[in-house]
């Protein structure tokens, strides 16, 4: 069977990694070609491939993909997605670079995307496109616990949206920082980017901005003392009571393959490892306010970046959505 | 010099051997004895006394103690309360029996408390006290976060607070549970308890409520992989902007031995084997309501339980408040 | 395609959990009935499969399964391997009670096992069975790392081969004990069975008497602050140098699917969800006589446990060795 | 109270801090100055002392203490302590530089060890020496199990004594490397200078060859996903047997205020954040040459440097040897 050559930005780090592992056991994909800067030369075990030796991002055959995953970093992403675009492939970038809501740090960007890839929320503008942003792993998780309430016009526009999330640590990268050698995370628990200066709001803000207006959003992320998976705890002031939101959460992810509506809250053993998300939401008690408590567990590397930009990688690319993915 | 006598029910367990070893260590308290239903006859080791043989409850000789610290399971602790006080002994009260808010599981009980022993909130009352209920770990680190703003009126009447908090596992006791057990937890996160269910709410809401009428009060604890500490995150929705936060709560808390109000968020790292809590307040930009995000983190042992009642005991005793106590 | 019913006793356990999982995506297996004395009724997700309901052992369709795992505790795993194989099915024995070397608890036992169940000691024996012992873990580890050496005559008589072993906790089964609560493990290591008093060492001693008369053993387990993995690292004293024991080890394990020798010292991840032994050899130095330092890693519930009772059924049953397993 | 004025040189690191932590909390000691190269003019706060500001080792000086503890890396350690003490300080390397059996990386240094700072071994040289090497972490729990055989000429001549032992991260300091980040060591153990490599042998071997003339070594650890902590697992063959190890490992450590001889095999947790060393000693069984078990833990931070290094600077400077250092 023919396989559809992609190639891997920034494929050394954790996110690069598990990108190539997943297109090494993907029956469609075929890995052209990992670039990596800092370690051109190195060999990475593939699962299903074997060795993969890392070549320099400049001496990559960008044409000889079809597909380029970009997992490079914020701000230095944007320029080989044009590179990439203009060598003929189409791309999903994993930075935040071409996301919506960002300032553009790339101001003479010769790209931007066409799709914001949530496939939960724009999957037909994916099918269509030949740049998509990969979104944030934190906006990942929030945004699949908030459509419902979103597309449903269930959110007061007065709201304060409150979040607070937590994440395992690969999702701040592997480059070697004093701050996460095991010695200082472990027993450990922190906050950090607090008072909404992390980099994911501006893409949840846009995403949300789309189905209410004005709601102030308020997003607290901590660092857990684990490898990976996010959980975002969140309580959403509502126009109205909502009777059944469990029965509502369902109906509205009736036929995804990669959201579960759970029935009890989830837990990261849930989810890690695997490309879903499990989202629950319940009414709080007890409150004179009509009020959602909304909680989602995803794996960051896999819903949180690399599965979901196989995901939708199998959209572009016209292949079974759920390929490739460990469900 | 004399050291008062002092006992401890419960104290075979986390909170108990901590409470054990604060006295082991204090300068003033001696150690009269220890039960433990459970344990009746183990010896544990305790710094600063050496061996230490656990007596039954009903064989301790209450009357020995001049102060009583039970550390008994909620519902169980009430009646025991009530015969070391009927014994002639002051007592301070770790489980949620005799808190504020609750429902009177010992209906006919005997014993009320004379105070709430958040020593920052009602030092006075606690002196003056001979029964004290000893805050929760999540109370506690939540009412230290918003006393300044609830003294000061800032609180918004019809405001949601947020608030989102993690503990580490000795915080659920060390009866052995299947969920508790190392492959379990380690790796994981969850939350529990969701939706306002949580045990320790109702003391919040009468602290809250004795300075703002109606705020409502949504509250999510989550289980950390750590065994120690407890991290709230806060948001405040205010009835107006405040120019310099921080500088407020440094005002609030001058003096107080116990409270740092830190410059930056905490970790727990920061408060771990200490019997401080760290706060720490911002204001959350980019929303149209003014909001503070507060930040606390304590030891849930030791600010969070048995630091705190033996601050309480200092209190009661008219020994210095901080004696015995690792700042 | 016709699949094979396979039943399994003592399946909520870690090791039971596992291997229902393997059956659940086993190419040629198929889950005929899962039994749980304690927790019958209850309903367990696996994947591949969705919801499986634990019947009681009493309840369980013996005749159903043509081959039936038993991951009963030692002790209790003997009868019912005896009313399995009554009852026509063949039985992988997953506790201790039939391995060599172990008194015989189960005295009045009426079945023996035929086989001993390390493909890469007997296979062929294995293939010819209708009752296996599956190996102890830590005897799986100890093991393939000493055959090459016992089978070529290396190891000294008058040797003592010491073993330092560590395991994660999930060795340990899924039973509530104080002693495995997350607070009472993170942060720790210990020994245990120490002085030769665990409970693997008969039938390691019995297989490496098979090869050298009278070699000692010493045999020192502790318990790692991780869910899964062993990690065994052994000394062993020769009969006169070998020049390249890399070479020596690699060439006894040519063919191997599941053995792979590793030219570094293998690490927990390098083993962790595979169905394989990371094998690691080299010669000592700085000492006169001459000694091999052998160090290999396994997954204890996959190579050590069900992922090796898997690959015993593959050889009864007449299908692919590696089927359904992770390499 | 007049306090002896100390210095530290690499006082960043977790030793350093560690021992500015020490000398805070010291009766008799006062920190003069704290020199830590790469983080000249950063701030830490030490307990009992509060803010102490780095300085430029160029700038530290060196005369106003009476003495310098070097917490340096190997190989930059030896040049700092001949200018300390040509400065006229006492001085505690904690380096292995100067350590018995090290190859002379400092070849042309003018300066030597009088003393091998295990005063378990050597009290008397320790109090009269003014320059004294203080042992690595490994040396010190090995040596504190062998010591008793090893006095007692025990141990046989043609033995291998197999040491097989585990340590906390910390051990391996705080410069970023990848392979130490949280998310790399979590859920792993590993061996790690097998084969007899690891930099603490040689000091291990000369401390033996005082008392037996040819016993072989072996020496494995190994990365431990933990902060604190080492566990040495050490078998020693005999040349008779021994009737009851445990009574004469206590008569030898009869006195000693730094080693308890344990009834029980250590855990981590007996020792952490204390000086002591907890030491448990058995006969194996099952094997026909007598051979001994021996197991030590240690905190690699405390007993195992930092703590290790006050308790000869007591010694030196003819201060009650458990001064300042928890017991």
């Amino acid at each position: 069977m023919h396989k559809i050559p992609v190639g891997v930005l920034g494929a050394s780090g954790y996110t690069g990694r598990e990108l190539c592992a997943l297109v090494g056991r993907h029956p469609g994909l075929a890995l052209a070609w990992a670039a990596a800067h800092e370690r051109t030369g190195d060999r990475m075990h593939v699962a299903g491939l074997g060795p993969v030796t890392f070549v320099a991002a400049d001496a990559a055959p960008l044409a000889d993909a079809e597909l380029v995953f970009s997992a490079l970093p914020h701000g230095a992403s944007a320029p080989w997605v044009a590179r990439a675009h203009a060598a003929g492939a189409k791309v999903i970038d994993l930075s935040a670079d071409l996301r919506p809501g960002q300032p553009s740090k790339a101001a003479n960007a010769t790209v931007a995307a066409d799709a914001y890839g949530l496939p939960e929320l724009e999957r037909e503008t994916v099918r269509a496109a030949s740049v998509v942003a990969n979104p944030g792993c934190y906006a990942t998780a929030v945004l699949l616990g908030l459509l419902p309430a979103l597309t449903r016009g269930l959110v007061a526009s007065d709201a304060t949206i409150s979040v607070s999330a937590a994440s395992g640590v690969t999702g701040a990268g592997d480059a070697p920082k004093r701050e996460l050698l095991f010695a200082e995370v472990t027993e450990d628990f922190r906050p950090y980017s607090v008072g909404n200066h992390h980099r994911h709001l501006p893409e949840m803000r846009a995403a949300v901005a789309r189905f209410v207006n004005g709601a102030d959003l308020v997003f607290t992320p901590h660092l857990l003392p684990v490898a990976r998976g996010i959980i975002a705890t969140i309580t959403v002031p509502l126009v109205a009571p909502v009777a059944d939101p469990l029965a509502l959460w369902r109906q509205h992810y009736a036929g995804e393959c990669f959201v579960e509506v759970a029935d009890a809250p989830p837990a990261l053993r849930d989810v890690v490892h695997r490309n879903v998300a499990h989202v629950f939401v319940m009414s709080v008690v007890g409150v004179r306010r009509p009020t959602l408590l909304v909680i989602v567990a995803i794996d960051n590397l896999l819903k949180g970046a690399a599965g979901q930009a196989v995901q939708n990688a199998n959209l572009l690319l016209g292949l079974p959505e759920a390929d490739g993915l460990p469900a």
